[in-house]
């Protein structure tokens, strides 16, 4: 490649060379994408978390349906994803999406097409799972399902998901909740691994405790340890975005917001 | 030691085990403190300060003149001191404190003692550094000479400050700024490798520009490389406090504050 090849790599930008650009090196530093899953933002409009994603300097996004609604107009569609695009604002993936009935499952994979994303974050009940995969052939979009704790009588626990997609076409997985799955009795740093094969993405988050009862807190202050989280994600050469979902003050959430996203990017840092 | 002795570790706490008591597992691990450098509140009063500490849970603090000026009464060393007390934040020092009048060398001794600390942080002009150290030895207080960057007439960095104690009593030391040491064009991973045998305390944050034009900046965005720095605050057992020095956003730091604190938290744990 001569000079051309050794000049090149320079100009690779701060994505290839890891979430900072700092400490990475080589090309073979895996980056680690960081996000924001839209629940955070729950309690605020489209601006309000337009801002708030500018000031925390994070700008992938996983779009709620509190933000866009799944049954939004093509041109309500075109509003809400204009003013993310005019904010230099990267929409990733939908979702989370319940998806309790036939119809629901459709208008999920029509509102992913007309939103312009490859990726559905959802949550579909077992006896839509085969309908739902149909929907990924028709469509070419990966359906990534969620779980959400203890209580959730569908997908409690990562394995939950996994078991009941593991047989079907590659493009279902996994949105492993880490928090949630936590609390159901996983140690994330174990479950990436355990599922990495279909592992589509993430909701990082801190728990008080690794117990059905453990509550919402900055990311670094909790239970989850996140340096044996963030090893286990290179090891696996993890490809997603590790969207941060903050449940702790959400009418006044930027602090914690803040506060989390620098502690994993620090971790992300210090392991490159 | 017996049943014992093995007994005890898990009763060493937090503090024993590194900031945050996760990964460190062996009692060799290096604790290293966090704490706020006050000018970081200057446009907050003494109780919307504690309630910014609390928010980011940093109970260590430099007090600075704005919050308790170094003239003040005993009546009013008392009311400040007894709301930090209250609130669980250990004043662990003062400052800075410029020192350009023998008078003001001596006011800022008495006030050390009032306060109850143990260690000033201040600047004296450099016909004072005599003086300074007598006080220092008259009241066994520790004096930490700040830098203030390529501005700096007296101290731009560390260097400066050290050789100017590096000949006195051993409680004559430096409080590297690493912002303004990395704009007077120091590194601060080796700075504090340099000057460790008189480094007492620690101003951290990061700035735009590894050169005189460069800003503040939350830590992690910027051009100081912290996983090296935290790495050699290890090597030499460094004891003393790493308080953030948060410049930026001054009407509004909450947010970066705690960005900065998060980052060099996740640091400090993905390093233990």
């Amino acid at each position: 490649m001569g000079l051309a090849g050794s000049a090149a790599l320079p100009l690779l930008g701060k994505a290839a060379l890891g979430i900072d650009g700092k400490n990475a090196g080589t090309a073979a530093a895996q980056p680690l994408s960081v996000g924001v899953a839209g629940y955070t933002f729950a309690k605020f409009d489209v601006d309000q978390s337009i801002a708030m994603m500018k000031r925390i300097g994070v700008m992938n996004l996983s779009v709620k349906d509190i933000h866009l609604p799944v049954n939004s107009s093509d041109a309500k569609i075109k509003e809400v994803m204009d003013k993310y695009k005019a904010a230099g604002i990267n929409v990733y993936t939908v979702g989370v999406i319940y998806m309790r009935t036939k119809e629901a499952v459709e208008q999920a994979f029509q509102y992913a097409k007309k939103v312009g994303v490859n990726m559905i974050v959802g949550v579909p009940n077992y006896e839509l799972v085969d309908y739902s995969e149909e929907q990924v052939k028709a469509h070419d979009i990966r359906l990534a399902i969620h779980n959400h704790g203890p209580e959730d009588k569908l997908y409690p626990g990562p394995k939950d998901v996994y078991d009941h997609i593991k047989n079907r076409d590659p493009r279902m997985g996994l949105c492993i909740d880490i928090g949630h799955a936590t609390r159901a009795g996983y140690q994330p740093e174990k479950a990436v691994k355990d599922f990495k094969d279909r592992l589509f993405d993430l909701h990082i988050k801190d728990v008080s405790l690794a117990a059905k009862d453990g509550k919402a807190i900055e990311i670094g202050r909790g239970a989850i340890n996140f340096p044996a989280l963030v090893e286990s994600l290179r090891k696996i050469k993890y490809q997603g975005m590790c969207s941060i979902e903050f449940e702790k003050d959400m009418t006044d959430p930027l602090p914690g917001i803040a506060e989390s996203i620098g502690y994993f990017k620090g971790v992300v840092a210090a392991e490159a």
